[in-house]
């Protein structure tokens, strides 16, 4: 085989792997949209044919001799293909590592897992869920150590998210988070807490979907590629490529400011898949690189942008338009401090932006205990509890509110969590970049996001996953990560907010 | 291989190619339902991909192999199987006979097609899409002549909407459905027409929905496993077996009856599909046989039961829970004369039982014609206009509410229409069959579907696609068809409405 066949071959490869994507995500997509209730017995018979398809072409010797020759030819690839060869012997690799038996077993284990966890968590029951979840942490631990017998099995996981990133990093960065935020709580307890009640009341779905595409039209999104449904927990998927994404959201009608800021988060997930190069579709370049990448332009226009007063100020009008009795005694500058509340809660999906760190904080202290074997999976509920107490002050009733709240170990995403705290920092700190070329305020005030926007397609979407996550942001930002910048961020935040 | 090994190679083989019709089936919905509007070429590239490799599954050496070797055996094979070997060989070696650069040739036409359809439609220009369709019609015919030489090209498509179908047959059928219905029409055309304007005002979407979802449920469908939306064309679809199955509607606000009757319709193709053994899941044999028993089924529902007086009876309370203040000053009698008009008129999809077997009349005389040479395509719309006048006795005022208002022939579909007017007289006499041990007439009274479904069921549904259409029906009816079932049921309900 030739070079420049192998290379049309390396693309032809990509783009049927991308079919079987775009096929598996949109049944999981309809499953949680359109099916009927009773289907999704039907969904795992396409859904299991399907990946056992896509493996054998992913996995398969043909694959494997491509990619091995391309490998030995790296030199003569250019940057972009040697990314793609990297990437999907990287994932063959490690597919080979671990024995095939203990695979599809840990596969079926996460199915059943996901069930078990539902119903624990609807009863309150963690002694349910507990042995399924020592399972998932014995077999995370076994599998690092078939991967990656030279590390510590957290660090492995960490960077399977998040490329590049150990425990090391994770606790300074925490530690960072934790001595700058716990003080920042206090302060704010220690002072009048501002008033919430305008984002209360009855504002009908209708309205709020209205509402949702006013944002997403607003914040930039293509509504030819991008479209809007309703789910039980808001996600965001493509299908095959960037030119078709989708975001989801939920209506609650006793609280607007619920789905408006799911929609602007969602949304910022889709304008990061969206901004890849066009020539990276069909190809394991396209779309975002990694969760902490991900989440920092999700939480850049939720928190950093769509929480910010001039953004405020800008919507303030489309609000009255759709809640006009709702709002009639409101003004802008009550919803800004509204949605700018801090205050210590139980839920990390509905925590504020100051506490949500130390929510991540939690789950990362006892992920990294149990991975290393110094907390035992039967003690998490009391473990978290005390952290909960520690970092935010408040006694947890239930496990229902407590250690069973996430669905992400009961999916085998260990090493997950930090990616949520590292995101929003990258985020400040991008935005503090950012700001020195383009007057943000002014374009939030004006309700333009061109710029904004062209600035993060420039230095961050269009890469689409062509740079490691550590490298594509010390690209954009022409400095080291520091969380300070964040830090510095919420602090002004709440000076502004609570006058302290 | 030996012979065990070789069914469970057969049940696999069918298997695998259910979860690709299931995603490819999706892809399709996901398109006329939820997609942005922008990214029909997103989803080309993965329906491209997909049905190449579908193609290469079902056709693939090692499946030919297979097949040929479990047609060596048929003996040993049971009722399923050798139907199953049947239905996959007979497609293998139909496409075997048409040169794979001409197939793909014309799945590129009727792409093009489509949109070229749309578009002369929209301006009643027909000479924009006659370029098109003069292709089509000689692409039609040159395939049937590599597909079955021995038969003339109109016979060969009708067989294959219909297995067994011929000209001659479809001549007979024709012959006796005008020799009857044309001085029916005229009899209904000397008396006074009926009042239909209970049928017209300002029906939400929102109520009519609601009454879809009680409509399908009355007529036994099993919610957990039919699911109902919008499209602009109403359909009915199964994704990989039926298990899963999906009607959708179109509600126009200013006529409930439209969507009403559109999604009876699609339940009845729901119920026929949803019917099938549940052993048949995952094969060939699952789901409907054929067009014409599908539409023996679909308009069974919509109009033998849907438009008789005691189902009118039955809903009626139900509409006037969902049309309170439209309804306020009609019985129930009202609403069933009003969707009982027999009226000539223009559009196919929108004409009455007496009338409807009448246009597609026109359809079959005119394909029978161009297929055998003896009118060109540049002649349909005038052979089209003077048809419409001689059969239902109206001038057709343009193209667009003429020749160009189906989308078959730009589909390829040439040969599928004669199966609308045969189904429909399947269906009564399927109806009359079933009255000798069900009373119909007191189910619909009581909005009990039981009895009728399970008679259904017992006798059509659960067969799948195990025998041919003409077997099927003739097993069903204990004797030949007759179509002057259907013509006296016709006569029967005119003089019910019209007193004549």
């Amino acid at each position: 085989m030739n070079l420049e066949q192998a290379k049309q071959d390396l693309m032809a490869l990509q783009s049927k792997m991308s079919a079987y994507a775009h096929a598996m995500s949109l049944i999981y997509y309809d499953g949680v949209t359109a099916a009927p209730r009773g289907t999704a017995a039907n969904r795992g018979h396409a859904l299991s044919v399907l990946s056992e398809e896509e493996y054998k072409l992913a996995t398969g010797e043909q694959t494997v001799a491509l990619l091995e020759l391309l490998d030995a030819h790296k030199d003569e690839l250019n940057e972009k293909e040697q990314r793609m060869v990297y990437l999907l012997l990287k994932s063959i690799r490690q597919m080979q590592k671990i024995p095939m038996a203990e695979y599809v077993a840990y596969q079926e284990l996460l199915v059943q897992a996901d069930d078990v966890w539902h119903r624990a968590k609807e009863t309150s029951d963690f002694e349910l869920f507990r042995p399924l979840l020592e399972q998932i942490f014995e077999t995370n631990i076994r599998f690092a150590g078939y991967c990656a017998p030279e590390k510590a099995p957290y660090d492995y996981w960490l960077s399977e998210y998040e490329d590049g990133l150990n425990m090391e990093t994770c606790d300074q960065f925490f530690a960072t988070v934790r001595s700058r935020l716990v003080p920042l709580l206090q302060k704010v307890a220690a002072v009048p807490q501002v008033d919430n009640a305008c984002l209360y009341g009855h504002f009908p779905a209708q309205a709020q979907e209205k509402l949702a595409w006013q944002l997403m039209k607003l914040i930039g999104l293509d509504l030819d590629h991008c479209g809007l449904t309703t789910t039980e927990h808001p996600f965001t998927t493509s299908f095959g490529s960037h030119f078709d994404e989708r975001i989801t959201t939920n209506y609650q009608e006793d609280n607007f400011s619920s789905s408006m800021f799911s929609v602007i988060h969602e949304g910022g997930h889709a304008l990061y898949d969206m901004g890849s190069d066009d020539d990276l579709a069909y190809t394991v370049l396209d779309g975002g690189v990694s969760m902490g990448i991900h989440e920092s332009q999700s939480r850049f226009y939720e928190n950093l942008l769509g929480r910010s007063r001039p953004f405020v100020e800008r919507v303030f009008p489309l609000l009255q338009d759709a809640f006009p009795e709702q709002l009639k005694n409101y003004t802008a500058e009550d919803v800004y401090k509204a949605i700018n509340r801090a205050e210590p809660s139980l839920i990390r999906t509905e925590s504020d932006q100051v506490t949500y760190c130390l929510h991540v904080m939690v789950r990362y202290e006892l992920e990294k205990q149990v991975m290393a074997g110094r907390l035992a999976v039967k003690d998490l509920p009391q473990a978290w509890n005390r952290l909960y107490k520690e970092y935010l002050g408040v006694d947890v009733p239930d496990d229902r509110h407590g250690v069973l709240q996430d669905s992400h170990w009961s999916g085998g995403s260990i090493g997950y969590f930090p990616s949520y705290a590292l995101g929003s920092a990258y985020g400040a700190q991008l935005l503090k970049k950012m700001r020195e070329t383009v007057d943000v305020d002014d374009c939030l005030r004006r309700g333009d996001f061109g710029p904004i926007n062209q600035w993060n397609r420039e230095h961050i979407w269009k890469y689409g996953s062509l740079y490691k996550p550590g490298r594509l942001l010390e690209m954009a930002l022409g400095e080291p990560f520091d969380p300070n910048v964040y830090l510095d961020y919420l602090e002004e935040k709440c000076r502004d907010v609570y006058g302290i």
